[in-house]
């Protein structure tokens, strides 16, 4: 490997030191670049296309669900900040303050929105007269700052992060049950079926909610490192928002009755966890769902081969652009094509077709995998058509392999020295009774930094109910009635331990 | 008109309060209302559909000529922000600056992003090495902030506005001004094609410039009221950022040279020269490519008529969504006729189809353009494609009054006097010889508050040469050699003076 090789390529071990391999994976491919000041990133083309490819298939399905699109400001005054009064709580410690406009000192200093409730909830109670006025839904996409000093991670840790929040009232506790489920079941969706990656579900425990939320749902997925990653979190707000900014309505009977409220997000760590899940030593590997270039074809030619090659090599190009797949033809000059085998490889096309002399002659092309470097010949006839099942099979490789890791990782202890070892042994989920006292969390946290993510949803709850989504993602309590694995004490629920980013 | 309707409708007359009138369609129709604290906006969700479908648009004109997005920090540390002199000068009065993160004191302030290319162009340094990396092209969807002490005005004056930026880097001086140029036309068709606006084309003055910028261009579109927007800019920025940020590249001779940047902005005031363009004192018009509902079928019926009506209601409003039309089928119970006509006329839905017992008896449907209220009769068979010919009819009279209202508003003078009392007494565009210097339109800004918009290009500009329009939209300067029309001394070039937004 020359030097130049080295450069370009992945030098760190995904296996041995996921954290440096991580680094340069989003740094190599093109995704992301630190920002001068810490906590900071600047999201290349090659990553934020990814966000993209995650806005465009949730933002269908949210505007296919009744929800509109809306953009509120970035600032909020200190005083709407603290009108809901666990929102001042929880975010205080982690606010950006504008505290200068021009060369003047404000009079009163503006919050970069940590996210919107406090000043989306007073235009709630402005738009909400009466029953016809709900549910009312509305979402925006943007980015929120919260300054945590920890070590940045790109999409994983930044101070500043896109994402979507979403934003509801309704006029009846069931209603905002099922509002909440709803996205839930959207992230659920945009993990298993677009990025390829199996998540479990449940909700929060108490001391873990979002502040004022009475529920805070969220889907979890596990990283070959054995880390969870909270992928999305949906929140059941019940009456604390509607009771501070005193959203109401006119219901049919004429009562004034309080509005109930949700509010979910999703942001661009949904990124991270993609990449973190299916790439690999030779660089960044990708779903062909959301892969920029999907089909990459590279051909192999010397002089007297050259024009042939390439004319099949275009043909092939301009028959899988016409049937909707997202092509390139590497055509250029100056690089072999083992340069670009590799840069395709860093660069996560999932689908590689190497086409020379012998393609040609034959009416063939040769089909690489990128997960697995699996090879196969096709016929040129079928190709617009067997590309599809490439696509699909690739999808299904990278589906597989994750939803074997997550199977094989969630594993049962009855007391806190087989908590603390499997999850010391193994990473991954360790599900244990517990009693809901946070104490009994805090003494696994603090020997080996891993935490309830989450506990299953009760078999009788508006939000089980409420889902269509069910089966083993969605696991039910199971340890009702026996002792909490920490205390001994009764427990009340199943815990779900686990160390996350 | 009772209560009700009065405080739904429109109450001030466009022709004598355009003010007041723009405010009120803003609210009552639902695009914006104003934040807690001045200078920001709420956008609504219809607010926000016609960023989205400005956004739709532009985004896709600009990946088809090699643009691609990106997301850089919302923060720029003061440092960066002073490595080019004249954005510092230009912009440092009105920045926003962060001074706290949590509970803590920042080292450096950083300022909320009056616009990026001070944080851009350090990354732009690093990705460009080769000749092979350029032209590069980054485009970023976001929201900036300028702190401005003016009278808010939703979409046209906000503290903080919703716009595109886009970023270039390019080998040649003549490669950046086509980059240049091809932006100035995709703004120009988006105007002329989807707003429904006609606009001019030219050059700023030089005292006038983006900070920093060789030459800035804009569009500018005529108001009914007389004054000029300025409906998007397009920068041609030389060499000082490459310059100061160290942007250069190993030609194809090897030699280092410095690049050429470009950047181009156009934000929501589009949105706002849409609203005040066409919206009339029944409320919000809209052009039918942007507008979210293109087509309202309102049933008119009595109880004995009312299943056939709304069945035949309910049968045309299928027809025309698998046609790809827009369409809502209001069959609300609780609102007769007339309340929903005055309602979607308020909200802009540029056609309305109304069907009652004799549209259903004689198989036709009544149509109703929402400009000027013309009503025609078409057959029901026909209707799915008459429907497309309506909506091209409603643009056009749209664009043709805009158009009518341009041509009609650009006038001549050729001393001081006249440049004053015409626009005094007519608004619109007065084009002047002019001898180059600030001090002259200084004489007229101070006594009527207008100022010079816009010069033309000259014929022999790079920036004439590659724009791909011609004719009457990109105005030749003829005043070349004449007597300045304020000093006398003489003219270099033709102004087009007007009071602007």
């Amino acid at each position: 490997m020359s030097d130049d090789d080295q450069e370009l390529g992945i030098t760190e071990s995904k296996e041995h030191s996921p954290g440096d391999w991580y680094a340069e994976v989003v740094q190599k491919a093109g995704l992301a670049d630190y920002a001068p000041m810490g906590g900071f990133i600047v999201t290349r083309p090659r990553g934020y296309a990814l966000w993209e490819a995650i806005q465009d298939n949730l933002d269908g399905w949210f505007k296919d669900t009744g929800v509109e699109n809306a953009y509120f400001p970035m600032f909020i005054p200190e005083d709407y900040l603290e009108r809901e009064k666990d929102i001042v709580e929880g975010f205080d410690p982690e606010v950006a303050w504008v505290t200068q406009g021009g060369h003047d000192d404000l009079d009163q200093r503006l919050a970069v929105r940590p996210t919107s409730e406090s000043i989306i909830a007073p235009y709630l109670s402005q738009w909400v007269r009466s029953h016809r006025d709900l549910p009312l839904r509305v979402n925006q996409w943007n980015s929120v700052v919260r300054w945590e000093a920890t070590e940045t991670k790109p999409f994983f840790r930044t101070k500043e992060f896109l994402w979507q929040e979403g934003h509801t009232a309704h006029a009846t506790d069931e209603a905002a049950w099922a509002e909440t489920t709803l996205r839930l079941d959207q992230y659920h969706r945009l993990y298993e079926d677009v990025l390829g990656i199996p998540v479990l579900r449940g909700r929060k425990p108490d001391h873990d909610k979002f502040p004022g939320a009475d529920t805070t749902m969220s889907v979890e997925a596990l990283m070959p490192d054995g880390k969870s990653v909270q992928g999305g979190t949906s929140h059941h707000l019940g009456q604390s928002f509607a009771d501070a900014f005193d959203i109401t309505f006119a219901d049919e009977d004429e009562a004034e009755r309080t509005a109930y409220t949700t509010s979910w997000g999703l942001s661009w760590r949904a990124i991270g966890a993609l990449v973190m899940s299916h790439s690999d030593d030779q660089g960044l590997v990708l779903p062909p769902t959301v892969a920029p270039k999907q089909v990459v074809i590279v051909p192999i030619w010397q002089e007297d081969t050259k024009d042939d090659v390439e004319q099949y090599g275009a043909e092939i190009a301009a028959e899988l652009e016409a049937q909707g797949v997202r092509v390139h033809f590497d055509d250029r000059d100056g690089r072999n094509p083992g340069f670009k085998f590799n840069e395709w490889e860093l660069n996560g096309v999932p689908v590689r077709f190497e086409i020379g002399p012998n393609e040609v002659e034959d009416d063939e092309v040769t089909v690489v995998h990128r997960p697995d470097g699996e090879s196969t010949v096709e016929d040129r006839a079928a190709i617009a058509d067997r590309v599809h099942d490439h696509l699909d099979e690739v999808y299904d490789k990278l589906y597989d392999a994750a939803a074997d890791r997550l199977a094989e990782n969630v594993r049962e202890a009855d007391n806190r020295a087989d908590i603390l070892g499997t999850i010391g042994q193994h990473g991954g989920y360790v599900k244990a009774p517990w009693c809901g006292d946070q104490d009994c969390e805090a003494e696994i946290k603090d020997q080996i930094a891993a935490e309830i993510v989450m506990v299953p949803l009760g078999e009788d709850s508006a939000a089980r109910a409420a889902s269509e989504l069910e089966g083993e993602r969605v696991p039910e309590p199971d340890h009702d009635g026996e002792d909490c694995a920490i205390c001994g004490d009764e427990a009340t629920r199943t815990a779900y331990f686990a160390k996350s980013y």
